[in-house]
């Protein structure tokens, strides 16, 4: 491996616990609307949303698109389907909001501060800035810098992403490993030279049997957290 | 003024001692070298190679480049003026390095924590990305959001770098304030909408007398230091 210099995080999932989070969210959001509904399966239904929107995009079937309206839009379709009455527009933007409020994986700070000392450090998302500065203020993540899709007006696993994140470090792909809970993100990254970490997160999805927390690539460091990544890389 | 929600810094002069800090590291370089020069001269020079050289990129005379690039393309014609024996290519990325390890005034790092707790910090610099996450890490800057100028492709006082980071923070120009040490840089944000904070840093050119540390504009608010700005916004 080339000198580690940067180290990119995916942070749906690898970094936050979006699902417990979102529920939890909408749970509050029912009681005190004293609104009813299977608020899991709701936010599973709104995950699920999440992939095909974003590849609408990718593929140019409708022009750039930041997450906090691709959302907007999944959660009314998914409202009307389970029969919720009608949402206003401020309570959808509230529940969208949930996304920038979505609560860090107990070793996630610690080992970000650890890891911070040695390398630069940042987040590689989905989201776009607004909603990434909007979760490191939420859980204090010591970012030395920020990305969002919105930067590159592309959604991974999307070349342009991971390739122009590089570029504006100044490095080459080889000097940056991107961390992530998810075998396709990481074979991206890999595919374009970057370095590869990957941590198990068996709770993404609940309780139930998770067969994405298998790393499923020769990833370079195979982590269950982020202070376990710090330990591999001697920081 | 509407809320404020964000602050967003100029970085050479408002938050950095560039003018000392090169020096200084022009001086430990001719003497780890062996060579004299009048390194306040040639750190001068340097800076007023700076604005030129931004605007051949400005009026599209040359394409987008970054400061490290004009940095180093201005150092070898100041060299070759000054009679330094031509510049090795390592030297050469050494010095342009120097812009990369400027030190911020003293009551910078204090200011800026205060103003986190209630407001989105981050640069707006005419740096690009890799150099203002260097700095960063050098000053412990505990931004929340980084801008480059990479980001956007133009140099202030270009609008689309005031108007693109409002864009990528999800607010408006009138939610955003930008605090410079310079009137020209408030003047063109403030034409497009955004608050406007004067910091006066009489010592930014030495201590010959500064003219350019007078406001001279109508600012939202005038301070001498982040502290006081924080003072005045009471956080």
């Amino acid at each position: 491996m080339a000198a580690t210099r940067a180290i990119l995080f995916d942070v749906f999932g690898t970094l936050v616990d979006w699902r417990g989070s979102v529920i939890a969210g909408l749970i509050a959001f029912g009681a005190a609307r004293g609104v009813s509904g299977d608020w899991p399966e709701i936010a599973d239904a709104w995950y699920r949303a999440y992939r095909p929107s974003m590849d609408r995009v990718r593929r140019g079937a409708i022009p750039w698109t930041i997450l906090d309206d691709l959302h907007r839009d999944a959660l009314v379709d998914i409202a009307r389907r389970h029969g919720l009455s009608p949402l206003a527009d401020a309570d959808c933007a509230y529940l969208v909001g949930l996304w920038h409020r979505l609560s860090a994986w107990p070793d996630v700070v610690a080992g970000l501060i650890r890891l911070k000392r040695r390398f630069i450090i940042g987040p590689l998302s989905n989201g776009h800035l607004a909603l990434q500065v909007n979760l490191a203020r939420h859980n204090a993540f010591p970012w030395d810098v920020t990305f969002g899709s919105d930067i590159f007006r592309y959604y991974k696993p999307d070349p342009q992403v991971y390739l122009g994140a590089c570029d504006l470090l100044g490095l080459v792909p080889e000097e940056v490993m991107l961390v992530a809970a998810h075998n396709d993100d990481l074979a991206a990254a890999s595919s374009l030279g970057l370095q590869t970490g990957f941590i198990a997160r068996p709770r993404e999805f609940g309780n139930e049997h998770n067969d994405r927390a298998q790393a499923k690539g020769d990833w370079n460091i195979m982590a269950d957290s982020v202070e376990d990544l710090a330990d591999h890389l001697g920081t």
